[in-house]
């Protein structure tokens, strides 16, 4: 059997130069979108609903949603949430929708609807998406959330530990690819420290959210797919 | 004395994300627009003269100048040379203005234009540009050409080189610096395999160009400085 390409886009500003078309796009903003997402769905949360826009977030919340958003490392005020995983650990949550707009991650699922399907991927259930990639027969490309347009370190380490799970079953030769495996490979004897170093943590760590960082390095604390279905994104049955 | 401070853009794309103004910007294309540069310079070139379009280098050639073109790799057909190091150690190009106009290595320069000076960086001349920037006392951004808007290897590991010799004067934590300098201290015991295995290299040697591969690899084998002055580039006294 052939392999299935995959492909890695360091930041959605660069999404242009992918065809995304028939493929299977995994989105990953670690710290920490997708890891509240994977989170929060692993405890029972039914549903989260993507928003670019905060006025978008305030809308859905007005109707009743509960509503999250971050901009800028912190909760937006007057919303119920913020961007913490262990947030989205409240039992009160369960079977609950949750409205979500973040700085980057949402940005970037916005940007990858041309896709066939789109799965949110994180330490947290790596294992999980790399085992969906191999049983699909789809090409893949890895959508890294970035920082405000920029490159980031714990994106791009996801795609490489993704990579380097996916070696027997896809094939990959970009300059990105190459890159994220080859920075994983020095970084995975302890993700957690090496993203602490990065610049996107020192920011963060202002915000007093070590914790956060730790959680959001652990490796296949969930098992769970999450996948976007028409505005929604549900465990992936 | 406070560290001067430095940064990486690792695509011109991302160059709007960027405040050149008071800084010295180092442009490098290693494979092979700088590349050539240095060689050409170090070999009696008079000036260079970057230009983004085709019809530019074609408006210089009918006023006689001699026209360097281009585009995916291959010299474009009608100019007098193309983009191999190579070409530019010919003793007849002594004394003369060659224009040049590449895909990724003269877009980077036109979009530096807002810098208090450019400088032109490759492996060939990497301590003499290093030595350059520790003798000034301006903060710096090395602008990497990449492949098209993306990431490329080659100018990465030239980024991590630069950051490794000045690690004592100058300070950086931007993720793409401690991508780049991590990349080069995996790379550097054979910086030459590392691009080869790349993805650009391998379009490139489709092309039959392994000896420039090779030749662009190398360290220190000329100690100019080519500097933006005007229109034209020229060896920095």
């Amino acid at each position: 059997m052939d392999k299935k390409h995959i492909e890695v886009c360091l930041t959605p500003e660069q999404i242009h130069h992918f065809d995304l078309s028939g493929k299977i796009v995994v989105v990953t903003d670690v710290l920490r979108a997708t890891s509240c997402m994977v989170t929060g769905l692993a405890h029972g949360v039914d549903s989260i609903i993507p928003v670019a826009t905060l006025e978008e977030c305030q809308a859905y919340q007005l109707k009743g949603y509960l509503a999250a958003a971050e901009r800028g490392g912190r909760q937006v005020e007057g919303f119920d949430l913020g961007n913490s995983p262990f947030q989205y650990m409240n039992p009160d949550l369960k079977g609950k929708s949750v409205v979500v707009s973040t700085t980057n991650g949402t940005q970037a699922i916005t940007k990858s609807m041309q896709a066939r399907s789109i799965l949110i991927g994180a330490f947290l259930n790596l294992s999980a998406v790399a085992k969906h990639l191999i049983f699909s027969d789809k090409d893949v490309v890895i959508h890294c959330s970035g920082w405000k347009g920029l490159f980031s370190m714990e994106d791009t380490l996801f795609a490489g530990a993704l990579l380097d799970k996916l070696r027997l079953t896809h094939s990959f030769e970009s300059d990105a690819a190459l890159m994220a495996l080859t920075m994983y490979q020095q970084a995975k004897s302890d993700v957690s420290a090496f993203i602490h170093k990065a610049n996107h943590a020192q920011r963060l760590s202002r915000f007093n959210i070590s914790k956060d960082i730790d959680f959001c390095c652990k490796l296949d604390e969930y098992s769970v797919v999450p996948q976007l279905a028409g505005r929604e994104i549900r465990v992936s049955q």
